[in-house]
């Protein structure tokens, strides 16, 4: 690696964005009374983490186990996994309650509850669970008024284990493309959770968890009333598809890839640059927005976007072609060979993901401190 | 992790398949009379590397800085990096010289060669160089015939650079649709190099490497004649991206994902199992395939595919959903919760990359010896 450490093309955050994107929904939640219990499958790293923790004392969300134990070990006991629980990963997770880890699962299926109310017996383990619950038909959960919630919740306590609550996560809020849309997805997320918890309280389940989320929802939430527990991960960073959204502005956007220019396609008035799919991630949350951001918009070195309409147009695993959306030439010489440049990407957690750490970023944008970031399963 | 150490999502990888996969490139280019010089960026790891770089002494091929490190430590010391060099890598790539790696470098830009002249001034250092030349308008080179291929020759030479050849990458045969349109890509790329190498040669440079390479083009070439090397990486695992081009069968690829039901979509026909883009990665390069496979086949956990029709139509951070091509349901009780499948992916290189470790697995499909990856830049 070369200056001090970095090389291109490297994953920068912006601090000042960062805390700017932390602030704005921590006073929108303080406002609404509900607490955050923030997602860190965006951000996979302990220091960022902890800031968004921090006068949020509910504990985190992870996605996969090894953020679990990578957050674990610095301290952050308290963690959801909210991925629907896989059998054979149950053991695992018995492991991770035994060494201390206050760790919550999600279930949808019966034989997903009778898996885990076998391990919870086998194992001597009392696992505790969120039943998911769909509330936009986006992808998992039950129907708040499904009878086989509640058989679920029973086979849970009759077999020793907590169904603590309900989780609905409405994805389908990533589809919408105004404003009332995005209010009506956060109502209904909140609507399914109360009405599930209801329900499981009403059949004697004590249900104290009611935990609901998503960027965009929390982010337009308008009333989140016996909501315990509101999740979100992409509002630390933003990205592309939540400036379509209308949850961010371009400005807004902390995460970018430091990359630099390293060809010229001069029939095309095209730039070729050394970040492609392999840092960038192949992500195309934008192609069905209103405007096709190609994977990523170019700014300068400092973070200035330099015309919303210079793309990342294509990429190869280590090759970006940079392009202008409406087919115009790029003037190559403003992109001289070696120029650096920022790319905002469409997903913050898809091309944070392709990254084994984080620099931190000084106003003008030279990474400074280089963080880890959680890898892997 | 669980069970000898591994979890899912994993990446396995075929033993049986990949040595095939090595025997019958192997074959090919023995009767073309033509080494191969194997690009490492899809296996990203050493033992791999050296089964495909055995009887080939020509050394291998790599995309990445980091990938250099890691297999020159590995004594894998004649290396092709076969990306255009970005001005501010030839500190590091100096050192690296330095350090005993027998490094070549490629460029398609007089800016590009000049500034590798200050460099090796600078820094006296001899950087080897290849020109990097276009045969099918792809992505980046010279034009055979540009008189700019023989001014960057020059920029080189007198900095104390060596132009050490011409390099080809024909990657616009991913878009082929059929035999006669690889046979053509894989002449093309030949004749391309060969015209660029000569070109160079009557202008009075030795110009010994004559580098070409892709999988479809080294699967389809008819002659080889005047080329010195021939670079692929893909063609050990295979992927679906060639099935669709008729590069291999199903059946020879080598990569897959194994994973586990999580959940189903009752109204839908669908299955949720816990490999979502984080780990198929987000290529969707059978998109623009005659069959479009969404984001990868689904097979047992032996790898015997379901059905073509089986597909993961959709994917989230951890989540995929499998569902039919014909939209029609799934039996759910074949997908019982728990239940272990594999999925087999549309671009190798992409999904491998997401994965910080690969399982070689027995003929049943059990992960037995794990083997680490190359990651980063």
């Amino acid at each position: 690696m070369d200056r001090a450490g970095w090389n291109t093309p490297a994953l920068l955050i912006d601090e000042q964005r960062f805390e700017r994107n932390l602030a704005r929904l921590n006073r929108r939640l303080a406002r609404l009374g509900a607490p955050l219990r923030p997602h860190l499958k965006t951000v996979k790293n302990v220091e960022l983490a902890r800031r968004m923790l921090a006068g949020h004392p509910g504990g985190a969300t992870v996605s996969t186990l090894a953020e679990a134990d990578h957050f674990f070990a610095a301290g952050i006991d308290d963690l959801l996994y909210a991925v629907g629980i896989a059998p054979g990963k149950l053991e695992a997770a018995a492991r991770r309650i035994a060494d201390g880890v206050h760790l919550t699962l999600i279930l949808d299926h019966p034989d997903a509850a009778r898996a885990v109310a076998g391990a919870a017996q086998r194992l001597d383990t009392n696992f505790r669970v969120l039943l998911e619950v769909d509330a936009d038909g986006h992808r998992a959960g039950f129907r708040p008024d499904d009878p086989v919630l509640l058989e679920s919740a029973r086979i849970l306590a009759n077999g020793g284990a907590t169904p603590a609550g309900v989780m609905v996560h409405a994805g389908g809020s990533y589809a919408c493309r105004d404003r009332e849309c995005l209010v009506r997805m956060a109502q209904r997320e909140r609507d399914g959770a109360v009405a599930a918890a209801g329900a499981l309280r009403a059949a004697g389940f004590e249900a104290p968890v009611v935990s609901v989320g998503s960027t965009p929802t929390a982010m337009f939430a308008q009333d989140l009333t016996g909501v315990t527990e509101v999740r979100a991960g992409v509002y630390a960073f933003m990205d592309l598809v939540m400036a379509g959204l209308g949850v961010c502005e371009l400005d807004d956007i902390a995460v970018s890839v430091l990359t630099e220019v390293i060809g010229h396609r001069r029939e095309h008035g095209q730039v070729l640059v050394d970040a492609g799919w392999m840092s960038l991630s192949r992500d195309r949350g934008t192609a069905d927005q209103a405007i096709d951001r190609g994977y990523g918009v170019v700014c300068d070195e400092t973070g200035q976007v330099l015309s919303p309409e210079v793309i990342v147009s294509a990429t190869n695993q280590e090759h970006g072609i940079l392009a202008r959306r409406d087919g115009e030439s790029l003037k190559l010489h403003d992109f001289p060979i070696g120029r650096r440049l920022r790319i905002l990407p469409n997903h913050a957690c898809a091309t944070a993901g392709q990254f084994e750490h984080l620099w931190l970023a000084d106003p003008e944008g030279r990474p400074v401190r280089k963080l880890e970031r959680c890898r892997g399963w």
